[in-house]
């Protein structure tokens, strides 16, 4: 297959890597609006770089990874769909939910595979617990907690143009949420600015819990910090009628320091590159492969609608104060 | 000190144990409506059998501890406090708020120590975790999580009488929401009956989420099931602006098995009484000390006062799907 | 059963504990030839304090505990099995071998229960390890490793008079070996003194491993410090065809501290007396149902002498520099 | 740089990525008796294949990289340095110590790097162990203990021409003890055969301990079996003055599992491709950066004689049943 990246910046880079270890896979174009950047990633992987306008147009480029800035995805997704690309695109879709439903109505039906990069999905870890939770290792499940800090704020002209933490941030665990348990039926959003405030100067939070309730009367919580001094903090537990899977942080290395001070291990690996490399790979393997064989794509455009209506649902019910049902119109076009 | 137990059943005897291995405190009377339970436990520790009545008039006895059922304690405070005696009491004070607020009134400058049975607090981890806070190992807090499961279900006929899960269960982490972050000013309950259909059908829940934010900003999650096949889960998380400090389980040992099947450790310990052990005594040498050097007790019946609001709070935010403001009206008087 | 503790010091003051939390054993003597702390320890459980010869002839006394200093162990058992007395004894019965031997010999064929303190067999992690190489947890057992390291040397006054690390430290670990391995076939020893050189000069070993090789090809390894800055260090492994069975250290408490600096955890408990004292009482009970019930006791004379045997085996293999194969007349009269 | 790689197979495939990778390096020819193996290998990374003479006489190629049959590499370094090329050669030199030093003594001067493949040195988690004794974290070194487990014994043909256990699995856990602690004064040797009684037969052993002791009286224990039913077992741990370094094993992922049957966690990675993928990559950067600035190479030629030299004393006290004194005799040329 052969693969136009859009992006060259540091998840680009991550992903023409993951391009160039399958074996299935080449990296034949390059496009970023920072011309530099594209013109060194695309020299290191030998491909050429191109203009949107000539990627779009090419008739032997097969499939389209969408690795650019967010305001550019939706229109990116609709024009690969009409040049008939198979196309993998990062999350999210759009900061809009209505502009991502539109963008959904537009791949019905679309035969070839658009893949959303919901990337924890393909974590060995977190697809361990997935696995053990489908083969019945610990019963009915009743209970998911998911703990995700940052190491450290993002720059504030980032923040300012993320769509504040639920779309940002907490999108990936509501979309492990819905990985692990479904949509949920309500969303109880708490938040405050407790890191930097200039965060909440920005009109955003840095600190937050969810809660989301399910139709059958199981509980999710979801906490978020863009703060944790040790590090990247990731894991999820799950309570079911005979026992619990958890996930523990993967750690920079092995090494115990016992001293008169205590025993002492390793930090958490430091930030979403070193920690979901692994999962980077795995998940550009699952899209070449439903590329290849037909099948279903294991992230849909129908997953990132679901996220970002959850990160909506969180918005409006941290700014009223109440919980906020998830409808069928919240996520349908 | 001459202590008088008032209940010989399971808990009075556990703390039965901790007035013997106290060197200053001698069980002296022992009273229980099930007067074979009192005279077995009485002659276990060389102790007399007397009725409530006896104890109170008796000039002797220093001290009441109060391990009766639940409908008795606010009463036999009452009466400690007419008689004179320094009185620890089994949480909670009374099944119904405005009762308690009572005693606490009758309280109210009363010059000998009123302790509250927040076993909790005394246990060496939460405490460290407590002192690991106080010496500003994490800096400022941010966020809290108490993660409580029991191994079992009570008996349906204890579900009926105990109040519901938020004042029976819920209570001891109301308490340690007050201990390590003072109280909240909102209070939002989530909750599902998911474990035992005949506890949904006695009008109790078995599986709840409750999310306590805080004047400041910080935010704090408590989690139950009143059934975890793994055994009594009693894990505390507190994130701060340097680090995290986390309590997890006591195990049963240290024996590690690693075959093909992977890695297997030991389950924790199984229940409260086995869990708390050191936390009875712990709890017990503090309320002798604060009798003999006159130094404000660690649980005041305030700190009982201010848990149940929080189950009332959080019972009346389950009912109406709404939070509800802790308002200074609903702890005081 | 009525118990006379013989030596009121450190070990002495836990087997009285052990003795009274023991609802079928009562301590109605003491004795040490120092008076004040027979005195002491005698008042503060409502023992009398007796001369050795008053506690001999006195029937009413059931059983003795000796706790008393070592050179005084081998004669009080022999008065002991002459006045008909249970006997339990610590370790080591002798510092020589040929005198632990006639003692052996003048035990052999007595009634009533001989127990050695080997406390290590009692402790529940230990006993689980035994259980689960005995349940085939781990298939036939091929390797053993014993790390047993004091957090700190005693005062070289008593390094003086303790026998050497062998008879005095690893005998312990000899009889860890024996309990789960049975009596090995050759002995190898290496030693030397790196923690303090005030520990040479007294003509001893600080630092040692002894490998012990067994006649079906399986193979021990002990390894010993008497110093380890973090804590008591007590960890035993078991390879077996089928997997291993290993026992980690237990710690002061389960909380962890995660910051920029990593994870930190608590230090083992400090010493024998924390990390042993389950170990002490369930050992006590072990002694206390072998008199009830007369069955045979766990930790018999001969494995004191088996444990002495390896010690000076230990020592011979130390100064030729040459392993040492254990006979049967090592270890019998 | 230019490499040719002499081997095509399982551990020449590991080299080669390692060489794809690095971005100083570039993989050009291929050569291996199994024609087809050097064919699959060089088409998939764009090289040429050649034979060995070609290779040699061939001005261009900078380096080549041994990963051939043991008794190939002896002859290979030698022609090696008769070309002029950088030299990277998997362990061991040759299976004879002698031959090792002639090769020893053809290096001697050479310009050149000769780098020996000895793979664990660069694995992240013991190069920190390594740094942590470097920096002073426990103080002076005391003791080592390096556990090796492989998970299951290779086939009887691979065992007959192995070398034997010290010099074939062992020779890896030498140079670690090497690489930590320096050239000891003695070895000590114990084997036996628990695992497979062909291994037996085939005069080889499975289940191995040795002690190594230094001239300032510090002790290692190296502990080896071929078989570890739940994978590959490596770790070490070192006592200092000041407290203790360990490393523990990598596992396959981070998921727990907590039921009635207790904490189960993953098996450590399983074998040495998975285990020491990245100590492959690191090492190679290593062995590159020495050849572009000219540094010494962190594995020299010396090391690799030094491990055959005490692997040879191993087998050495093994079949005497003495320990044997490692002189310089026995290292030297």
């Amino acid at each position: 297959m052969k693969i136009a990246l859009f992006g060259a910046g540091r998840i680009g880079q991550v992903h023409a890597a993951s391009i160039a270890r399958n074996a299935d896979s080449d990296l034949v174009a390059v496009t970023d609006v920072v011309e530099s950047a594209a013109k060194d990633l695309a020299k290191s992987h030998g491909a050429a770089v191109l203009s949107p306008k000539e990627i779009l147009s090419d008739p032997s480029i097969d499939a389209m990874l969408i690795a650019s800035s967010t305001n550019t995805h939706s229109d990116l997704i609709e024009a690969g769909i009409a040049a008939g690309k198979a196309i993998f695109c990062e999350k999210p879709i759009d900061l809009s939910l209505e502009r991502a439903k539109q963008v959904g109505a537009a791949a019905q039906g679309y035969a070839k595979p658009i893949m959303m990069g919901f990337n924890r999905r393909f974590d060995p870890n977190f697809a361990a617990l997935k696995a053990g939770i489908d083969q019945g290792d610990i019963g009915k499940t009743e209970m998911l907690a998911v703990t995700s800090y940052d190491p450290t704020p993002p720059p504030i002209d980032y923040i300012k143009v993320s769509g504040g933490l639920y779309r940002d941030m907490m999108i990936h665990d509501f979309d492990m949420c819905s990985f692990l348990f479904g949509m949920p039926a309500t969303v109880t959003a708490h938040g405050s600015c407790l890191v930097d405030s200039d965060i909440g100067k920005a009109g955003d939070i840095d600190t937050a819990v969810v809660v989301l309730t399910y139709a059958d009367g199981r509980i999710a919580t979801i906490r978020n910090s863009r703060r944790a001094a040790f590090g990247y903090d990731q894991r999820v537990e799950v309570l079911g009628s005979d026992g619990m899977l958890s996930v523990e942080n993967e750690t920079e290395n092995q090494l115990r320091r016992a001293t008169a001070d205590g025993i002492t291990s390793a930090k958490p690996v430091y930030f979403f590159l070193e920690r979901y490399m692994r999962a980077y790979e795995i998940e550009w393997a699952a899209f070449v492969e439903s590329c290849k064989a037909g099948t279903p794509v294991p992230a849909t455009i129908q997953d990132g609608i679901n996220a970002l209506a959850l990160a909506e649902a969180a918005n409006q019910s941290l700014s009223t104060g109440q919980s906020v049902e998830v409808t069928p119109e919240l996520t349908s076009a």
